[in-house]
């Protein structure tokens, strides 16, 4: 399912319950760009270092389409059923009274790679979704409390100011004995506008100035007009702040149902996701990886799996690789949930798409590894098993999460000389 | 005429053609964005510090689409023609053996604003034409000329990398043997193909290694082969250069012919041309001064022209409400060149129109100070009119560009408490 800026606050509902009902959540992030950093397979690197090199860059760039896909086991049809939601994400300014500025780095070369898939940099920008993490939001209330109780700062009349507002005074004060009780100003630029506001803010508290198209009408308030006014003014705001929030609300719920989290080679994805959504990240490895364990308690990296789990015979990690050398692999069958329809074709490097992919390749692994377990998680395949109950008539017992245990939180480092970042050491 | 990645090498002829005919080049850009800097109406304010703020924005941003419109005088038609051109700018790295990657800022308000006026960002990201500087040019020619002398800088063997390259070791001594006289070698990622590459480059100089899809094919050399392979490389390279140079072909020929560049509050589109085709900017307002006399001795400021003229009567100053306000004024007519068909119908905010619709105003402006000189004006006026002979059967007497010479390179600071830059000051 496309999310975008129109349909969010819709598809806000389904994401809720896919994310509530599922066993697992993949994921899947395109960014706005990424440098390189130094040579990783120089010796003297680790990954203190390039932690604080990839943070560095990180908070630079912005993650530009984001891809969720939900995954639940049906006892019903013995399968899995699949919900893929892509995102598409822009700090869009155009969110009325709650509204933030931000920019961010693109590079040339991430673009050229979209663009090789197809990506539609319109939807991007115009229909991306928006969002602020918890400190800009309650930084906007905080501005909007302030404005409410003192009022806007004011500016200072340059000479055009000065002549302009000269003729508008005397026009203001027609006002009171105007027939038809309002006068209309027409200040030529943004600048006059304002002076026109603050003349009436703090000359004229009996007088209502409300913008029209071209021109500012200006008319003697009526009883509890004022107070109407700031109400409908607070429901504007609330209205825009939440659409401002955008994008946060999936984050937090992502976080609130302490689900697996599962991606492909997705150390970065996590680190661009935490300061993207969290507002930056800690200075140092150790500080990240105590903020992670409280978002995501239970991460696990397809790569990471594929490159070290033995017997695997696996040639190249790459994703679309991997689907190839691993269909002969033997689970349950996947099904893509009725109600998405956008993945009956594959389109690979779509993030949505993309999440769905990884996600299928996690069954596949944990049925594999768990028929044949590894060295490594004899144990917690062994216990899996057991708890999952006998194998009836079905073709597959279902397999456990756990079998995996292993490889929890171990994420893969692809071109360091370390091949793993373990989250929880 | 809409100039992209695909028509710029074509189009070239036909820019170079109009810019060496026109009697003056009206200019307009849209940037990645800018943000704003301190509050221009402090006092304590100068144009000096106002340039240093400025320029530490521009060095980030980008012009992301140049208008270029062309005009010339037809003695035939006695009217002015036309010549609009619409650039797509963006540093693809797509340019082949040719390639810098150079990350950039993109403002969400800028973005914003250019969905609002309906923007292509598919066509500026998918087709988008390139540039270097001259010293990024120079320095592209170096690498080169330093990779084919001392080839490739040698990568390390990792122990993925060992193994791998122990049996293609093998591989490439059966090349000697082999019936056919070559091996393909199939290794998995970009490091074990350069990996391939070093080992043929230092320990095989009899052999050729080239790269086939999906895998690599190792033969012995035929006679000459290295030379001829050398060879096409460094045509190779000459085309990949020619397009990465790109849009600064133009911006060299605008230099070159040292005609009156038109624009409509211009200083910041000034400092990011010569920011982002120049590379960079000097580090105070004096050097920049002396940098724009070089490339741009004439240029006219059509907003500082109608802010500061004697009896304009003009109320606001932006381009749209300059085009209404105008109308009435007596000049001859400005036709648009046949072959230019986009802007039969006007899209404002794009920079081929934008700059069309300057160069309309200049000519208007021109005609109407020339016919009721401005105190200002008056002995250039004077002048002017007597180069251009006596008025004949036709209606309006050609004008010279003079006519406007105590406006030529004072640029509009529209929100300062002052409001001109003198570039020649």
């Amino acid at each position: 399912m496309e999310v975008i800026r129109s349909n969010f606050a819709d598809a806000l509902e389904r994401v809720g319950e896919a994310i509530h009902e599922a066993e697992f959540l993949a994921i899947d992030a395109e960014f706005s760009g990424l440098e390189q950093v130094a040579d990783l397979r120089k010796s003297e690197y680790d990954v203190e270092q390039y932690y604080i090199d990839i943070a560095a860059l990180v908070k630079r760039y912005n993650i530009i389409q984001f891809g969720l896909c939900a995954f639940t086991w049906s006892a019903v049809s013995q399968s899995y059923i699949s919900k893929p939601f892509n995102f598409y994400l822009f700090p869009t300014t155009t969110t009325g009274t709650a509204r933030l500025d931000r920019p961010f780095s693109v590079q040339p070369s991430a673009i050229d790679f979209l663009a090789k898939h197809s990506f539609d940099f319109n939807k991007w920008l115009y229909c991306g979704i928006p969002w602020l993490t918890q400190a800009e939001e309650e930084s906007l209330v905080q501005q909007y409390r302030n404005k409410v109780q003192k009022g806007f700062d004011d500016i200072v009349e340059d000479k055009k100011g000065k002549e302009y507002m000269e003729t508008a005074r005397i026009q203001i004060k027609q006002v009171y004995t105007s027939k038809d009780g309002f006068v209309n100003l027409v200040p030529h630029n943004a600048y006059l506008r304002r002076l026109v506001y603050q003349e009436i803010r703090n000359h004229h508290p009996d007088l209502i100035a409300q913008g029209r198209p071209g021109f500012i009408q200006v008319r003697v308030a009526k009883k509890d007009e004022s107070d109407q006014i700031k109400q409908r003014d607070m429901d504007r705001f609330e209205r825009d702040l939440s659409e401002a929030r955008g994008f946060r609300a999936v984050f937090d719920m992502m976080k609130a149902s302490r689900k697996p989290i599962v991606g492909h080679n997705l150390l970065v994805d996590i680190m661009m996701m935490q300061s993207q959504f969290e507002g930056g990240l800690p200075a140092d490895f150790e500080a990240f990886k105590r903020d992670i364990q409280m978002s995501f308690p239970c991460i696990l990296d397809t790569k990471f799996i594929c490159e070290t789990a033995a017997g695997l015979q696996i040639k190249s990690t790459s994703l679309d690789a991997l689907l190839d050398q691993t269909s002969q692999y033997d689970c349950p069958p996947v099904d893509m949930h009725p109600a998405f329809t956008r993945y009956f074709e594959g389109r690979l490097h779509e993030a949505g798409y993309d999440a769905y992919v990884t996600g299928r390749l996690l069954i596949r692994l944990m049925y594999h590894l768990g028929a044949s377990p590894t060295d490594i998680g004899v144990a917690q395949h062994q216990r899996a098993i057991a708890k999952s109950g006998p194998v009836g008539q079905n073709k597959h017992a279902k397999v456990d999460m756990n079998t995996l245990k292993a490889y929890y939180n171990k994420l893969n480092l692809s071109k360091g000389h370390f091949t793993v970042v373990n989250l929880d050491a």
